[in-house]
């Protein structure tokens, strides 16, 4: 009897997926901006994203709710520049943007420039699962948050004081000389989180959470909500979240290209994010990077920055987190 | 010396593109709901559009001028979802979107939900010629329309009679029985406008514009604005403007899809919209229909609805306008 069971349980794991989930806090970040004292509140920050996003799919939950769960501690934490401690925008406001993407089904769920909305990846979530829409931005995207009664909070809980300076800074180099993003700081821009995961079920799912760029323009919206550039997932083939420079990637169409060149191609999940991130978009001069996982369990963080928060956790539990190596 | 001019003269002429403009009005439309006074207004205005634009490309402009000319056309007709005469929304008001992408560059430019700004594709064209960015919505954009001087009109120019009994008509249904977009009638949801178009130097460009769906969420953004979902253009493959159900659009990055069908699996313009449109998008229940061109001048306008307003000029400027084939 003990050997039965024994046996039906390792039939039943070895017909489960691989459960795997990789999260990302921002490509961008130079060591010399990072304290460590900053650098243990971001690797803490992952680490509980990581094991709450885990949590949902060890007991069963669909990668879609593991990307939530993951993104939703991201966001609550001001590390990182989505939801609490996302960068402001040149009128010294949070104007945040989010997407999610279903890999069995390609349904979707995007919102951009929203402002007081607690959680801007549940708030795509709500778009996806309760709408006939894809993508609803600005005051028709917090209407709806209000109606699907997703929790808000005050400028003061989003402004944290570093990105006031951090806006101040911004604002005196753009006085000084052409208000040009590539004379920014790394830091200035980085920060965006994002989440991908694999499920017991075999499916895949993706998202992407930020406040975008410090002293950008209000109304500004970077490759983050733009299903096929900022996230991406298809069952068939791959998930994909990004980070970096989001003009480039919107030109790119940087997280469907990974699929494609998975899908016509037949290229790995590896060298498909390796073409588009070291090749591509450096060659453009396009900085970031992203997650990738495909269905197998295949994970690949490729970045052509000089660092990217980021971390993986595994079907038995091990956790990696790395922010200078892919 | 008149046969050495003569040679001079072949030898330029062969040695440009052959200078090429396709348009959209939409796809969508049924015979059923297209009076014969409708097509004649539809046609004309199509033509006066292909006219305007060729005249940019003959003169030796650019393709995104050529796109650009075009479009304001068809934006500035009450025949179109676009500009004048778009749909409104469930509050009876117009928000409109739009892009224009560069192929020679990939550049871009967008905005979604704007109101009261006259032509939208020349504020998409604003931003990506006179910011950093990609995509601007709402007041943001609103406002950069204003810095940049571009013509607002009051909501009585856009609001066209037909339009407001097309709202009562789908507020009717909504309240009878679930407000499904699918059960309104195809011209509801029809009429976004595009261009695409090959100048003498070779260079591709796609532009797209639109009013949305009838009785949309106040945000509800579509394909249009989305690069590499409703607009994409890359000099050494295509160049592509959608319309149609835009939430399956995004789900499935069509622009950029059909780019990366040609790029990865070397399928010619007709192969790889044919296979996003006819077998895809169909499948999904994806209703549309697409415009493509590549730098030889090849043409593909494929559509799985009854009809799509659509026309092509060829650099002899000869003239085909279509509505229910191909």
């Amino acid at each position: 009897m003990k050997l039965l069971a024994f046996l039906l349980m390792t039939a039943s794991v070895l017909a489960e997926a691989p459960i795997t989930l990789v999260i990302h806090g921002g490509a961008g970040i130079s060591r010399e901006e990072l304290s460590a004292e900053k650098e243990a509140a971001a690797r803490a920050a992952l680490e509980e994203s990581l094991r709450a996003g885990f949590k949902v799919l060890q007991s069963g939950g669909s990668s879609l709710d593991a990307v939530g769960m993951a993104i939703v501690v991201l966001e609550d934490s001001p590390s990182f520049n989505a939801g609490r401690g996302a960068v402001l925008t040149s009128a010294g406001a949070v104007e945040m943007d989010a997407s999610i993407m279903d890999g069995a089904t390609l349904k979707a769920g995007a919102v951009a420039g929203v402002q007081g909305v607690r959680n801007p990846i549940r708030l795509a979530r709500a778009v996806m699962d309760h709408t006939p829409h894809v993508m609803l931005i600005g005051n028709g995207a917090e209407d709806f948050a209000r109606e699907r009664k997703l929790p808000f909070e005050p400028p003061d809980y989003f402004i944290i004081p570093e990105r006031v300076r951090q806006l101040e800074r911004a604002k005196e180099k753009a006085a000084k000389k052409q208000a040009s993003i590539e004379s920014l700081p790394p830091s200035f821009k980085a920060g965006t989180v994002g989440a991908v995961a694999l499920d017991k079920a075999g499916h895949l799912a993706a998202g992407t959470s930020t406040g975008g760029m410090t002293n950008k323009r209000a109304g500004r919206v970077g490759d983050s909500p733009v299903i096929g550039a900022g996230t991406y997932a298809d069952d068939d083939l791959v998930a994909v979240s990004c980070t970096g420079h989001g003009e480039y990637f919107i030109r790119c169409a940087v997280a469907h290209d990974v699929a494609a060149r998975m899908r016509y191609q037949n290229a790995t999940v590896g060298d498909a994010t390796r073409a588009i991130i070291h090749e591509r978009l450096k060659k453009m001069g396009g900085d970031g990077g992203l997650i990738a996982l495909d269905a197998k369990g295949n994970v690949a963080t490729p970045f052509n920055t000089p660092g990217m928060f980021h971390g993986i956790i595994r079907a038995d539990g091990t956790i990696r987190i790395a922010i200078f190596e892919e």
